[in-house]
């Protein structure tokens, strides 16, 4: 192997810069030649390419996005794209490719290697912490931070008011987000996809809040909690008893940005040399994840296909801790 | 004067716990008694009256929301109402009052001074800086800083899939926390109440960046915003230019939230500390303000009523910033 | 077990208030009475007990230090003190401990513990992170975050500037500090108590930064580095560079400080949870901590004599990552 | 005026970036073409200097530091050197320039004025806050936020121990952090070099305190403070009160460090657009300032010889506020 790229690919995440950065840096500490890919696969497609020195990463550790954009390109299912693909892979001379991303950029990858066997590994880079073989994803701390900061501001002014407020947070089909920012928040209920929920027990929460004499009352709701989302939640809430002061906040898009916190930074800088080392030893179509602190590389067919467990038992301590 | 009461009212800001101390702390220098009401109007007519002691208010200046709490209380309007307020300050021999709040805390106190003749002196708690007679409210500044943290954080994101993001921040029917944040955040334009705009100008504004090559474009909208809010803004730019990948997001409750900044920790004890001095100086029916970094006292009638203006030059920043 | 009581004792960290909310809240899920005692051992001997409700921990998983307080108390070493100690704790009805701190902490529960035989749990809070028998203390993330924010900054101003940083960090004997924040914060070298250092290699470092034309530098000094402290290392830096530019920044105090992360609240209320939930399961003498993501106890003696190790690999990390 | 420069010299300051931003998009706006000089009065004297386009300041609003360099160079008191500057201005085209920076940088740009009679403007770039003839420098408001949020940070730490901290922040010989971060810090005492001040006051105030039972105490120390710095000072009380537990922390160059605030970005923003449109108007040797929230131009004589005076009444502010 004498030259490597690198990429990034799907929803941007807080840390994707310092896998890049460390990516770059492991070829180079290991005498490859590396090159930047602009905008995922659309860039590969297109033969976006930019060589990387070490000083190309200078300063990008602590910063959000991804210097190397990201784009949707779904042209990439269709072969003829991924040949294009791989044809201006070969005239650049890679001989090894390392995806930052999430389950779709991993499916590129795979039907990439599947077809024209370029050596791949891949990065778990999302903020949604949903992929099998790693505990955790690359900007998911970072994203619970920020939806716990916001969790704290919006309980100051809940508690200020004696209100109900319904909080929905990112996360797709994941309630990782919603558990972690929801215990953090001392959310009174949390609403996660993994745990079958009703609106009867949503009003048996908020009834119990009142009885308590604890009128504000915060329930964090994941993105993809079954009842529906916060507003459709919150309206019935609201014709089940009128007499309480609901509001929403759906934290939206802020949740992907900002400085990534020191363990989606050092979680990045592990992955992104494991993935190098990886292709440096010989493997592929795996991604590269870290398992009780230790670096593990899981298939790309199991990242993609199995489930990550929410851990239910958390919901028990949010029970215990409204007590 | 032996005794004053203090209270905040109306929604809360960032800024209001470091007023209340700063009253409670100057009621005491100057050895009056003073107690706090809880839940604004509502308190006062339900004698939810709470002795201060300095200790009362220690550590809750850099607190967000306020320990006295706000609530709603439309029969304030109605005067046996405000005659039971009136009769629960004689028992409790309060002979002057504090409100911090906005236009409305300001209406029911000089509805109340007018009625009962109790001195009252209002401090400018709002986010929004809609208030005249002052340069700033309390709370203001870190309501823009909360919300800048929020567009810096959205740029990472729109920077790195080359997005169009409409972000909506608060502000009533004023564009003061839009036009600050929005010039901090290096936003390609700002929509605001004050300052006619059409939907043309705003697709202009996305040609002319899709000209420059610089594809992301973040536009800040003020909550009482002339075209419309966000989401229709947003509806309306997509019809016109289908190509552009555009997203919303409601910044929503977090703006009113969180710890107060600086500058409204001292603006606030400095308003609080001259609300009282103004008490014993005999002044009433009036809001402390700074303007121009002095104290200056401005009847609620005109702090009601008149307008504070935006300044619209800033208006020519943003086209001189995107150059 | 009918009534327990918590406390904490030690230097103050990030996450203990969440703590003891889950404590207490755990006691009265679990059908306990729960006391608080203020300012730790010299609490107890003092019978500084305070009862804990359910509202009596609300709004305190933020905040940063401890509602408890902490405080020295040297004669805890003496029988007679500890024997005071217990005959109040028996006075109250206490039959079970949570005691949250570090090492000392634990010590002088080992010794209530075997003179007397009262149950008692540790919960390791240290912002150190220096406790065998759990992968993380509580407030170590917090503390590392709040490192690497300052190191941040200071990156700003050396990279204006061109200058040579030497920031130290806390961590008494331990290097997890200055390892997480330093490679989070990019640092050109990290130097702590685990791995030998010399002076020659901080100026071959320093020297390789000057070759490749990165003139701003910045080394991380734990506080427990055998060359010495920073001030000592920059002075025998610029010694032997007299042309650098070279400060030094003890980071200090604030990193005991401040709201805790997500990770921290997480962490400390499992902690208590668990601490409670073992009491009653009739466990003594052990510390509850998390290892792989799963709650462990471990005996006081194995928390407190063995040494948990820094994985030196981390090292090699800086090495690459500064390729 | 077709062509100017701008540059940033002294020490750096939060807002710079947005200053060299403001000052490039408004040239490109009135036509003007503008290149950047490096490192300061060292890259004029080496011609340094670097074309700016629109994009080159792209998306360094909220970056810290300055993306221009800064740099001593004492050598610039010498009249070759500056000769060599004019020389490398004349040969580049450049016929006004903008100097951000503060009394040194203004020394320079009068001498190089005075020499050869390039018009040049200065905009007001220190976190010291201690220029005549504008009411805030850049970098001042984000540096009193910096030292309130370590001030906030170390009273957790305080409260928690009932200690005593003496906490040293910046400033050079002006107090303005000092008394700003204190007062929004809550600090029991603010010792600044505008008012005289004395061990025994010191010591009083300490006292105070203890007889208050209030025994967590923050003093505040401006780095010019006339008794001593805060190692001094927290040593004399140490002596004159044993019993107490006294720290200290210096808070250093983390303060200059950070992401600007609101205020910061668009008091550079509008500074940087004054200057350039001064330079428009054939104004020179004059600093760019915003008085009373309008822009005020004030000669470099005046803002370097003359002394903003710190409002000693905010030291009763202090006094009040600690009842």
């Amino acid at each position: 192997m004498k030259k490597i790229a690198v990429f990034t690919s799907g929803g941007d995440a807080p840390g994707m810069n310092a896998c890049v950065r460390a990516v770059v840096r492991a070829a180079l500490y290991n005498g490859l030649e590396v090159v930047g890919i602009r905008r995922g696969y659309r860039g590969m497609a297109e033969a976006d390419f930019i060589p990387m020195e070490s000083h190309s990463v200078s300063d990008i550790i602590g910063k959000g996005g991804t210097i190397l954009k990201s784009a949707r390109f779904d042209e990439f299912r269709q072969k003829e794209w991924r040949q294009k693909a791989y044809d201006n892979c070969v005239k650049e001379g890679i001989d090894g490719l390392v995806a930052i991303g999430g389950n779709g950029t991993f499916t590129g990858a795979k039907l990439l290697m599947e077809d024209f066997g370029i050596p791949t590994i891949g990065c778990p880079g999302t903020i949604d912490n949903d992929l099998y073989g790693t505990d955790y994803t690359i900007g998911f701390d970072t994203a619970v931070n920020t939806a716990l900061d916001a969790i704290d501001k919006i309980r100051d002014t809940a508690a200020s008011h004696d209100r109900v407020f319904f909080v929905e947070v990112m996360g797709r089909d994941a309630g990782f987000i919603a558990m972690q920012s929801g215990i953090g928040g001392g959310a009174e209920d949390i609403l996660v996809p993994e745990i079958p929920d009703s609106m009867d027990n949503v009003i048996e929460s908020l009834k119990k809040g009142g009885d308590k004499e604890k009128p504000s009352h915060i329930i964090v709701v994941a993105e993809g909690e079954g009842i529906g989302n916060a507003h459709f939640i919150a309206q019935k809430a609201k014709e089940a008893m009128p007499n309480l002061d609901i509001r929403v906040s759906n934290l939206g898009h802020v949740q992907r940005g900002g400085s990534p916190s020191a363990i989606d930074r050092i979680l990045a800088s592990r992955m992104g040399i494991a993935a190098v080392e990886g292709l440096i030893d010989g493997k592929s179509n795996v991604m590269a994840g870290i398992i009780d602190d230790k670096v593990a590389f899981t298939s790309f067919d199991d990242a993609i296909n199995k489930k990550k467990d929410l851990d239910v038992e958390l919901n028990k301590m949010v029970e215990i801790l409204n007590s």
